[in-house]
């Protein structure tokens, strides 16, 4: 299932995406999509009704991020070889693994904030694990038994911030720094994590081209690693990392500017689409 | 006011020591102590209430994290200048943030669980800040006014997890490494922040003493700086570094072990105390 939360912020209702790409109202038999809705019973639950006696949602409407409740929104560093070169960082031996604030989370297509004094604002394409069941301490052979799904994530960093000092979170939790979805495709749909093309252009130009297969982890190893050192929880999001082509590794370096329009995508978990706008804040 | 939270996990009910030192239920007039109830309106109206009428609690409960709802839990690194020149760190420019994993939150008496590959486990007092109201680009003047009160945090950090990268955050979001409390002390009650003790005990001995006054960066000043990059919500907490005396910073350097006892506390804040325990975990 590709499933979704559309409306404004705050108002989401939960929807399905049918196999014709129609978007349809599940709002009747799923209240909101929260970190409950993910476990097994339940999606297997909504996967037996038939999707076409929901109602066809009219129009455009914007999308939310897929699903409520997020606890921890955890990133992994460095995990395609080709971006560790090009961002001129070593490879790592063990997943790097950092922290993106909830409060950056926003929907697929919300337009992307510049905060007011960020000069080095930057994209990074990348796979999203989504949590769907409480995870410690589990092996690698184990770990996609505890993933209810996948999702598109651009991971939007501030250079300048992220590397003022030592530690990157600053650079990565800014407002509106997190999209996430269109949607949250369920894990029965993603024959191989492993094997999915992934693409982001700035403005029409292609900059990024990836496939997952390049990974240094891959999705059941960052999966077991992660619960080696905290909890994941039913709705924790993992973003694994980005392929080469973000704007820190050009030559001369290139950043987003209000105006720019990011779009994104993975095979088969659907596309994004941001505007790049300044900051309306009056401070 | 003092709050709390007092009863076993998932069912505790909020409570407010008075000032003869004694544990009153309020759950008749607040059901749940969340973002919402740190408003200053609502703070206030509890405060307008007769404490003496509130039931006193029996007993010596179990506390849990004062309020509920943390979407944030953001640490200042190094910023203390002795804690930095001990830990071998540069005096930073400017505060270094980074996230902790909320996950790793517990009440202030829980058990510290070691995890099973761990090495180096540590200690660090710190002040947290509770924030009220929702903060973005505040200035250093406005600071305060987004704050709802006060409280004791002990930064518990595996170093072997958080030196192994770059990245600090997989050394300090393990869960049980983030006790919060005994209680959220309203700011009314804290003339300044800026010029508290604070000290930290492994098994009776003293190990951190220190001052608030001797942070680099003092309360408005982070609360500021944070909100320039992420916007703190109600409920957030930023905990403010730690003054010298870590394990780490022992020669030789000094880990804590299951048995271990360790208490802390900060004037007018109360105290903690937390047994290391091993990892039951069968895995």
């Amino acid at each position: 299932m590709k499933l979704c939360r559309y409306g404004e912020q705050g108002a989401e209702k939960v929807g399905i995406v049918d196999p014709q790409g129609v978007l349809r109202d599940v709002s009747s038999v799923m209240r909101n999509l929260t970190p409950r809705d993910l476990a097994r019973d339940s999606l297997e639950n909504l996967a037996s009704m038939p999707v076409d006696g929901f109602p066809i949602v009219p129009g455009n409407p914007r999308l939310g991020v897929p699903w409520e409740g997020m606890s921890k929104f955890i990133c992994i560093g460095l995990n395609y070889s080709d971006h560790a070169k090009e961002a001129k960082m070593a490879i790592p031996a063990e997943p790097i693994i950092f922290l993106k604030a909830p409060s950056a989370l926003c929907g697929p297509n919300d337009d992307t904030i510049q905060p007011p004094h960020s000069s080095q604002l930057d994209w990074e394409v990348e796979l999203g694990i989504v949590i769907g069941r409480t995870a410690r301490y589990v092996s690698k052979e184990q770990a996609l038994d505890y993933v209810a799904g996948y999702c598109v994530v651009n991971d939007i960093s501030e250079r300048a911030f992220q590397l003022q000092c030592s530690q990157w979170d600053k650079g990565k939790g800014c407002d509106t720094f997190g999209p996430v979805g269109p949607w949250l495709v369920t894990a029965d749909e993603i024959a191989d994590p492993g094997n999915l093309d992934m693409w982001l252009d700035v403005d029409g130009i292609r900059r990024q081209t990836g496939n997952t297969r390049t990974m240094i982890f891959d999705v059941p190893s960052l999966v077991s690693y992660c619960s080696q050192y905290m909890t994941l929880l039913p709705g924790d999001l993992i973003s694994t990392g980005t392929p080469p082509g973000v704007g820190m590794g050009m030559n001369p370096p290139q950043w987003l500017k209000p105006g720019n329009i990011v779009t994104l995508g993975i095979d088969g978990l659907g596309r994004q689409r941001q505007l790049i706008v300044g900051c309306e804040n009056d401070f």
